[in-house]
């Protein structure tokens, strides 16, 4: 999406044709900063410090780590050695496995003088496949902001998300966000309610820092204010992402998203969850099942922003020596869910839902999403 | 309530039996410092500059400060200027009214002479008034733990509580906390569950402060886990305060009250108010029909803390130049609510429950309570 103006990706090839750039998202939203990857060690630092994140990204930098360890030495140790530097980089993260396994096993056949040319092709692949699934969420979602959009006659459509479900968590597009870009770009008058999404506020940051460069109007509000909101119909749609989401349609999506849903369900307001089929974990029925991360306190006692003198600084905002609980995610309950957006249409969130729109996969369970 | 081991109270006479000593409250949680007041500008600039807050504290501190007045000149011109300077601190606090109203009713007919020491005697006894509503609300609470408890057998009593109703609002005791406080002082274990509570984070700061110093187990939590808690059975009762309730139940508290008390709903968890009698506003039917406070948005967008260094200092937490909307309250509608606490007892958060324990009230509608 756009960054002042210019399209961007978060990854992209250099016009070297073999360095990687990227997005330092660590800097982000207080400077916009690019780095060039030029090894397997920066890619690996890269995904290790965050400077990508989220699942989708992270998947493909993976994929260009190997293709820079590849240009250097295309040796079977060498090929063994990157896939091990990056699969240790972000252990839950299920698209760096996927990625990787990938790769890998495109790779290891060859010949060592095809492997570095073939893995450039197959990151790029991987990139584009990405683009083409958020994409295609945004083309199944667009309709639903549509027939609101037509009963508003020209209101804007007010849609609250939580966290980042953005562009800046996958290659482009996002997933939540995807449908409202859509819109936007297509004339629709949008407005978009960002939950900062205490404690890592990445809602106040990302969110809010994407939908400034792209041009969609937007306000931050406390994720104390979603319920208010709704009350006073000032919420159309509430469209969420999730890192997990079971057979039957329970959504384990960043803390705070299982507020946002009851307080949707008491105010008639459509509450949807856009997703990529691949994070249905079919190995899981019940959302109660998913193990749910608890984080370091110090999220929730200290913040980091910007002081006057726009130097990044840290600072207690809580009472000293208080303990602090730290739960990453929740989960939304299906019956909250007023549908499950994918890249192959809308379905009902429950197991005949799903099924519907992947057969092939509702047969059998096998082993597919964690948390991320 | 204990600070560092030995019992205080938010405003007391100091020992030369004329000033008036109260804690600084901007201070908290980083520093306890007590400040000395000897005049009524001191006392308007103690309240304006929120070195006191909360309603009840609000009001004693007014009626204190008639009292510094009136030592230095008791005639009319002084009481009619006293009056007026305190009345413009803080606009909308209903108990700063009624605490002048009170004390300009009782002071005019006397001779100057007389004036200081019946504004003194009735300061205090405005201290006291407040601390024995606070403390029926307790006693009245108090059973509702004990029942949890004695079903625990033994196991610490969970509760989960909103922003600051806790003693640093009152002059002791509390309102939500007076409960809680009485059960700890008992013996009875509880761990308070302390909602942060965005944007002004009252609870990490002021409420996590309350019970560090008074000793009660507690852990804050970013306002977005209270919902994961109660659905992990780790909630056993919710207390909150509130600003204004309506005739009918309806209960207006400090924004994401209202999401929380959904979660109680949907997982079968008790979500009692706690309020004195006079927070009831009988000319309200329709919690709708409360008029909510919007704030400023730097209070979303910038947070105050304690640097590396100590100092306070402040930084900006989200993406610059995105707007931020900040709603101050929201409206819990009676029908989420299982009971208010109120001095008098509890009961059922409907207008036959309210007029069951203030028939008096309940029979002619007149103007009481105000957002504060």
């Amino acid at each position: 999406m756009n960054v002042d103006g210019v399209p961007h990706r978060t990854i992209w090839l250099a016009e070297d044709g073999w360095s990687v750039e990227i997005i330092d998202q660590t800097k982000l939203p207080h400077r916009f900063e690019t780095l060039r990857l030029t090894s397997l060690d920066q890619a690996a630092e890269a995904i290790r410090s965050m400077q990508v994140r989220g699942a989708p990204l992270i998947g493909a930098t993976a994929a260009y780590g190997i293709a820079l360890a590849m240009a250097e030495d295309a040796g079977d140790a060498a090929l063994k050695a990157a896939y091990d530097s990056l699969l240790a980089t972000r252990p839950t993260a299920v698209n760096l496995r996927w990625a990787l396994d990938d790769l890998y096993d495109l790779l290891q056949p060859l010949g060592a003088n095809a492997r570095a040319a073939a893995a450039y092709l197959r990151a790029a692949e991987i990139c584009e496949e990405d683009v083409a699934l958020c994409r295609a969420i945004g083309d199944r979602g667009l309709p639903l902001i549509e027939a609101i959009a037509a009963r508003k006659g020209g209101a804007p459509v007010n849609v609250l998300t939580h966290c980042n479900a953005g562009w800046l968590a996958t290659v482009d597009w996002g997933t939540a966000t995807a449908p409202i870009y859509l819109a936007h770009d297509k004339g629709i008058a949008v407005k978009v309610w960002v939950d900062e999404t205490r404690p890592r506020n990445q809602g106040a940051s990302l969110t809010a820092w994407e939908l400034t460069q792209h041009g969609v109007p937007h306000a931050i509000v406390a994720d104390n204010v979603g319920g208010h909101l709704m009350q006073q119909g000032l919420v159309d749609l509430c469209i969420v992402g999730t890192d997990r989401t079971t057979r039957r349609g329970d959504v384990c999506n960043k803390i705070g998203t299982y507020l946002k849903a009851l307080a949707a369900r008491d105010n008639g307001v459509p509450f949807y969850v856009a997703l990529p089929g691949p994070t249905v974990d079919w190995t899981l029925e019940d959302g109660r099942d998913v193990p749910i991360e608890e984080r370091d306190a110090r999220e929730v006692t200290h913040v980091t922003g910007r002081n006057e003198a726009g130097e990044l600084a840290t600072v207690e905002i809580s009472n000293p020596g208080s303990p602090a609980a730290n739960y990453a995610f929740d989960v939304t309950p299906a019956r909250l869910v007023t549908g499950l957006i994918t890249e192959r249409g809308v379905c009902e969130a429950s197991a005949e839902g799903l099924a519907g729109l992947y057969p092939e996969r509702a047969g059998r369970a096998e082993g597919q999403g964690s948390l991320s």
